[in-house]
Order: structure tokens, then C-alpha cells, then sequence
């Protein structure tokens, strides 16, 4: 891995990264040596640092040091950027200096019924706060989405579904939602909760090309036990149907697969 | 600085401390050479590590490695204790390895007029969001006190006000708020927002050893702005009275000033 564009494997004590999660990150997969939808990737990083006010690392930097460590392997790359070294205190600083860590990891591997069967998703008792300055980015304040990812452990689910303190649907607890009903697209609105992912920008980009209608809205979880299909999204796994949310059996998956080639085959 | 034991200025990169923010950390006071309320300040660790189920280190090792660090010497020491380092992704490990690092630091100067006269908190536009599992701990996701403290700064005041979303007062954003009321003090509910300090704790001693009435609850704006007086307290500053909010001037500070001298005098 490096920091700042050095092979490290730590980073200082002192890093507001640490001190207060003062940072943001992207997770993404790299395909023989390529960053899959790079610019999209890089697009979101530049907008959340930008919601930090923390300067973003340049994309060409960014994509030369993802280049060095992977060679020409395949795997998850992890890009974190903080707003760096700082005084004493929650105050950002005037003229931060961000630190950029970049890592490779082995791609997990889950098991194929995933792709094709579907999942069981474990609904959380977690309740997901409501922040509109923070909803949407991928910041490094994650400790919700640790808890929820402890109740799936806990209950043996590969994935979980969050809800915020009003009882609307938000997405997963590392990916984004989509339900299908009469075949069209819906999707939490994130502007006060939760993570706006790339796959999910990508998932919009599908349903323009498809003459898909797909709405943005306050998602009910009786909306979500009516409906045809509903399948998760994000950058690691691409694409998992859902078979399966209660007592609710899925049967369809046509529209989930068929979105799920798109997203594997497609670059953009 | 001592990280596990050992001079050390760096931490893994694979830390979740630094991934998610999984972890807590305590601020506290020096003076020659001893941590100020340590066994408050202790227990609070103590506290905030089970609610995220993270092994909180021992209390005669801390203690030791804060003695090793700071000799005889006065300042601010900061302990961070985090789930250490983990498996990517958000699931906390079963058995986790904490990671502590302890820190000294000089003691920041404020102007003497903040303890005597008062201050003149900047009513911050971000509100806090409401979570009631995290609520009350000081744990490491920060980034609505680092929003905060950027407002504060921008607006020069040396500390701000927090509400929540439904407009209720919270605290400062690196302090907790009492309002005198009639003789009685009220400080604000934290069981969805807010971190409960030790200062706060130890101001409701002092209300218990002088038979003064203290109630925590759901406090208003306009409560308030209708206070006799109202204060902030934590581990680095003390008691600072407030001498204006908004268009409202408090020229009482009496009670203030009787639990600034008390809470700097008395070790429990």
C-alpha cells in the first residue's frame, strides 16, 4: 500500500483521518490492472471531498499509484483521503494537508447462489440517523453501518437492510437498494441518509438506456414487501437479487439480471 | 506518545479506528504529573468501550503508560482505544485486538475572560443528528463537531451551540450545557445526541452535595434564551459562563462561578 504516494503501512497518530473520521473513501474493483469505472470512481471521490472542503488528490496521481500496486492483478483497491494532519481540536484547518492511502486487497469471494439465487437479507434493528450534511458522501464515520454489519453476523444474513428512524428504507449496509415495481425502478432518496454509491449512479445510467422509468423517493418498507424485485448494488459484489425479505418471497429476477450483466459488462 | 505500550507515532493503516472511526477516546487533564478525576475519567472509557463491545484496557496499565508520559509535568493527555486492526469490511471481529494510544499534549491557553466574564457561543446552523445507540459516547466518528467547530471558527467564537433536528438544545460542540433556572439547574437529555462528558457528571455531584435541584430533559431554545443563567463545562476547560446568546445577555453567573471553583478544587 502507500501513503502519500510512498510504500507504508501506517499512517500518524495525529491524523484527523483517526482522531474524528475526518475523511472520506472509495472502494473499487480493479479488472487485470484496471480501476473498473474509473471516472465515475474518481468522480464521487472529488464530489464527497468536496462536501468536506478537504482538497481531492489529483485523478492522475490517483490512477498512477492504483497502476503500481496492482500491475496487472485483479482485486479491491481501497482509496482513503483525510483532511490530513491536524492541530488539536475539532476545528479544520484553514490550509489542510490531506493524506491519500491507496491498497489492494484480494477479492472476496461469495458463493454463486448470490449472483443467481439471491439473498436473504437480515432487516436491522439498527436505525440509520438522519444527516442531509452528511448523507450521500462515504465518509470514514461508519460506526452505524459497523453495528448493522454485526447484527448480520449475529444472525448469519450476507448482507442486511437499513431503515432510518422513521421506518423508510434506505439501502444496505454496504450497498445501495432498488425495487422493481410494474416494471419500474425505485430507490431511496439518500439526502439525509445513507450512501450514495457509484453502482447506483451506474443503475440510473441503465434505465436512461432502457427507457426505464426510475424514481427517487421515501422508499416504505410495505412498498418494498410489494414489490416484483428487489436487488442491492455496490462496487465489490455488482449486483445481488433479493429472494427473499421476511416473510416475502421474490420469484422475478428478470430485471435484476438483467442489470447485473450490464453492470459486470459495461465500463461506464 | 505510546501506542500499545511503546513509543510509537504511527498506527497500521488497516486500523478501524482510521477505516470507520471504530473506537473512543477521552480528553482529560494533567496536573503535576496526575490525570485529573481518573477514575471518572476511566470509567467513562470503561463505558463507552462495552457499548461497542470493545475490550477496554486495563485502568492500572493506562495509568502507568499516562505516568511513563508525562512525569511531573501539567497538560492535556488524550487516550484513543479502537476495535485495532480487523478484516476489511464493516463487521467488527469476534475477538478483537484493541489498539490504545496514549498521548500528551500542552495544555491550550484561553483568554481569562472566558472563565470570568463568560462567552459568546456561536449558535451553529448544523444540526445533530438523533442515534440513540451511539448517542452519549465519545466515540470517534466526529465529523458533525468537526462541522461545527468550522462554523465556530468562521464566525470567531471561541465555542458554539448544538440543537438537534427538532430544534431541542443539545450541548456546545466540544461541551456540556447547564441552564440556572429559578435556583434549579436543567441540562440537556442525551440519549439520542450528544456525548455525556465527565464534567457533566461531576456537576451533578456538586447538585447533589448542595441540595440544588438538577433535571435532565428535553431542553428549548426559548428555555434558554429565558435562563438566569446558563454555562459549559468540560475536561480541558473547566467552566466557562455564557454571557450572551443571540440578543439575549446573562448577567448572572453566580452558580456558574461557585461550580467553576468547585470543579477545579475538588478531585471528585
Amino acid at each position: 500500500m502507500l501513503v502519500n504516494g510512498k510504500p507504508a503501512d501506517t499512517i500518524s497518530v495525529a491524523d484527523r483521518g483517526l482522531s474524528y473520521g475526518d475523511g472520506v473513501f472509495r472502494t473499487l474493483r480493479i479488472q487485470q490492472g484496471s480501476p473498473f469505472c474509473w471516472h465515475r470512481q474518481y468522480d464521487k471521490l472529488r464530489h464527497d471531498c468536496n462536501v468536506l472542503q478537504i482538497p481531492c488528490p489529483d485523478e492522475v496521481l490517483l490512477l498512477k499509484e492504483l497502476r503500481r500496486l496492482c500491475g496487472t492483478e485483479s482485486g479491491i483497491a481501497k482509496i482513503i483521503v483525510t483532511r490530513g494532519i491536524g492541530e488539536r481540536g475539532y476545528a479544520p484547518s484553514l490550509q489542510p494537508n490531506p493524506t491519500r492511502v491507496v491498497s489492494i486487497h484480494p477479492a472476496p469471494e461469495y458463493d454463486a447462489t448470490c449472483y443467481t439465487d439471491g439473498i436473504t437479507p437480515h432487516l436491522c434493528n439498527l436505525k440509520l440517523s438522519r444527516q442531509p450534511r452528511l448523507a450521500g458522501i462515504k465518509h470514514l464515520n461508519r460506526l452505524e453501518n459497523v453495528l448493522a454489519a454485526g447484527e448480520c453476523q449475529a444472525a448469519g444474513a450476507v448482507e442486511g437492510l437499513l431503515q432510518d428512524e422513521e421506518g423508510f428504507v434506505i439501502s444496505g449496509t454496504r450497498s445501495n437498494l432498488f425495487a422493481v415495481i410494474g416494471g419500474k425502478l425505485m430507490t431511496p432518496d439518500l439526502s439525509a441518509s445513507g450512501v450514495a454509491g457509484v453502482q447506483r449512479d451506474r443503475v440510473f445510467t441503465w434505465t436512461e438506456q432502457n427507457d426505464v422509468q426510475c424514481t427517487v423517493t421515501r422508499l416504505k418498507m410495505s412498498e418494498l414487501l410489494d414489490a416484483d424485485e428487489i436487488f442491492l448494488v455496490n462496487s465489490v459484489f455488482g449486483l445481488w437479487p433479493v429472494s427473499r425479505l421476511l416473510d416475502k418471497e421474490y420469484s422475478q429476477r428478470q430485471t435484476a439480471l438483467a442489470i447485473q450483466s450490464w453492470l459486470n459488462d459495461e465500463k461506464y
